[in-house]
């Protein structure tokens, strides 16, 4: 895979020793999250809302309710700024200014296009859902055509990237060094918690063996 | 404490019984999130980056190395969307349709301003510590006049703000209830490992009692 060109809007400025290009790098951080923040922009103010997303190659998909505010602008083509966070610690260095946290942070820039074919909007469908949980998408009942024209989904091509990253100790000066202040890492990462069934449910049902899978490799 | 105002800005469109304006609401979510993601527009292209942020009453603190493009844009009074966001869990429905995740998230609208006297500034960073991590100020070294100088702080009068909240189990057809599926919710939450001592660390340290406490909160 070829790296992102650098370019005045995807360039890391701040620490660019930070910043990475590489598609790779880029898209393992952008499928390692469960949302990202899509910011576009009205009558010049900003809007950054959460949504869940999931990638196909080149193009990041969107997907929501075909009356969200959301769906109608990223769908109409305008500039869209898509952004993926992960936080994995905080940083505790001996002086104030040197503390920072660990993260992974893609931003992505693009224009969305809705998509209309009934099948590229299931299939899109099918990559949200296995990304929520794998297993899953074979599982649950297919959405009808109804559910489906309720559905906005939005595939935006990823135009230009970029990603920043913090890995690793406090960086502290030279002269701090000797303070008597503890300095590390506390990592943070994410949680899972027991899966509670809906109480609603007619019937007791076995947890499926995909959840309880799923479940196992992320408490390894 | 009064409620945001509803006007089109800020009004939940999409599921607004989702929608909350409560002061009080909109902070909670706001001060519970290590990291926001602000929105800014640069000659109409939106950009979205995740940073630090700490509350101060009706306003919103952000910070930085002066040299960065999102404080020099935050601070220079153009429109800003500050969007918060926790995932809570994974909501596994019948139907592919009713899949959703249970969140809280917090969109924040207003105008930046920098923030010039030094004081004022010392006073903002000791917010951010303390938000880190309750009782580290005390412990790390103060900023020097040039660690100031070189750190820009925003500060953003919250004009208007919304949160969205999805909470509890998963909400079928009712014609799907008797579908052999299991259906809950996967509670997803913050982590937390255990502290990493900077491997350069001249002597070895005990872990402060407050780092300590924080974790064992946490941990609960």
């Amino acid at each position: 895979m070829t790296a992102f060109e650098q370019e005045r809007r995807n360039k890391v400025q701040r620490l660019p020793a930070r910043g990475q290009y590489e598609r790779e790098e880029v898209y393992r951080i952008v499928d390692d999250a469960l949302i990202c923040h899509v910011g576009f922009v009205i009558d010049g103010q900003p809007f950054v809302i959460p949504t869940l997303h999931a990638r196909d190659g080149d193009t990041l998909l969107l997907h929501g309710s075909s009356a969200s505010r959301l769906m109608k602008h990223a769908g109409a083509g305008g500039a869209l700024c898509i952004t993926v966070t992960q936080v994995d610690g905080i940083v505790l260095a001996r002086s104030i200014f040197n503390h920072s946290i660990n993260y992974r942070s893609a931003v992505l820039f693009g224009r969305g296009q809705l998509v209309t074919a009934p099948e590229e909007k299931l299939a899109a469908l099918a990559c949200f859902t296995e990304r929520l949980l794998p297993g899953r998408w074979d599982d649950a009942r297919e959405p009808n055509r109804k559910e489906l024209k309720a559905t906005a989904v939005v595939a935006v091509p990823i135009d230009s990237a970029s990603a920043k990253v913090r890995v690793g100790p406090p960086k502290d000066d030279e002269e701090d060094l000797a303070l008597p202040v503890w300095a590390g890492v506390l990592p943070l990462g994410q949680s899972y918690g027991e899966p509670l069934a809906d109480p609603g449910a007619a019937a007791e049902l076995p947890l499926p063996e995909y959840l309880a899978a799923y479940l196992a490799a992320r408490r390894e």
